[in-house]
């Protein structure tokens, strides 16, 4: 009997051309795809609950797969999985489940961070795991302006399109932290879904802000007067986590 | 007029064959050599204030060497340095001293950390960064055991020799901290000095005591009965990260 298998997944991001299926084969989605028809000897789609761009990390991305049949225990195909991914993904946990659940269908929220660090000099540890704004940050301005995020709004003028443009662009950002740790930066937003590239150009605005380049107020007329400004400036692909799916 | 300047290098020891120099040319040290050498027009000779193994790291190692002249600033020698290194070693601070300052003879003691992920699956961000021990290990035996090694003791029980014996093993472990946070444990060690391997083979004998396969009895015992065990565990090299060089 055919059942669903719902996978959390965290990879190094660096390692690959991102989620979603290439010809060339090496994305996380190519990667999963290639185990899993392994595990289950035949053609297996991976659904996640978004794509996320070369670089970027994952700390617990979601997925589900439909298999044949229930031939292994979710720890079983954990450890079967694992034994055939490179390491840069893992499979943390495996659970099966009724057909009602999809990856990204069900998915109520997001939860996205995105790493900078503000000092002179990236140590070695965070290369490809932050960003490097080698200036140093207002942190008040920061806090104030990213709370100008919070809320519902259309986020066009947050959206890179692909190709097309998304029909419905209006989100819901239900919180945004900033923890700083020394020259060590954290922002973590916490929304009912992200547009195409939305964290990346939030924080490309924010970092603008908080270096006297751009000001909150701008931030704000491009939430109620929606479109694609002119300019914008996206943060780099490196800094940015995929924390957890809410369901 | 010869200067001597102090540097504050950080590294990621999964890309080097250790700290000290070898013919192959792929340590720290070498790299920090042919860089310095680049900026002095002059074969310059990188003295340490310790070893480390390859695939150990260092958040803060510290150096001198001594310079024919002070052609730049701390800060222009900081950024013309890590403009010829690799970005997996960094300078992180420069600073002219005097020549009573010695990376090794003037250290006074150092502060190793050890990191452990005591989960199932090694997430891929921790992969070469952390020991996987994927078992449940008991903290409360981890931290006793842990201040067995408190105090001045002879160590040569938790030593590797390199050839040959180090004729002085006594060593002074000022504090030993362990810290948990969800499945990542981190066991940082403050002393006046550490002997080749001392950290790793501490730890390994730690983690032997936590998973009840050795008791904090035996090592009390390596320690008053100074000799090289018949069976020891090393830690390895991969969790290990040199914290900061004491002055």
């Amino acid at each position: 009997m055919p059942v669903r298998l719902k996978l959390i997944v965290a990879y190094d991001g660096g390692s690959f051309a991102g989620w979603q299926s290439q010809t060339h084969g090496n994305t996380i989605q190519d990667h999963l795809e290639l185990a899993l028809s392994q595990v289950a000897r035949k053609a297996i789609r991976v659904h996640g609950a978004g794509r996320t761009d070369a670089g970027v990390h994952a700390l617990a991305q979601c997925a589900h797969v439909d298999l044949p049949e229930k031939r292994l225990s979710p720890d079983q195909s954990t450890a079967a999985l694992n034994a055939l991914l490179p390491p840069q993904i893992r499979v943390l946990k495996c659970r099966y489940v009724t057909d009602r659940f999809h990856a990204r269908y069900s998915a109520k929220g997001k939860v996205y961070r995105y790493r900078i660090w503000s000092g002179a000099v990236l140590p070695p540890l965070e290369a490809g795991r932050a960003w490097h704004v080698a200036a140093s940050l207002d942190d008040e301005i920061l806090r104030s302006s990213a709370n100008v995020f919070l809320g519902t709004h259309d986020f066009s003028g947050f959206a890179a399109n692909r190709g097309k443009l998304a029909t419905d662009t209006v989100r819901t950002i239900r919180s945004v932290r900033v923890r700083q740790s020394g020259a060590l930066l954290a922002i973590e937003f916490d929304g009912s879904g992200f547009l195409y590239k939305m964290v990346r150009l939030m924080v490309g605005s924010l970092i603008r802000c908080s270096l006297g380049k751009m000001d909150a107020k701008t931030i704000s007329q491009w939430l109620r007067f929606p479109r694609v400004p002119r300019s914008r400036f996206s943060a780099p692909a490196e800094g940015l986590y995929l924390v957890r799916v809410r369901y």
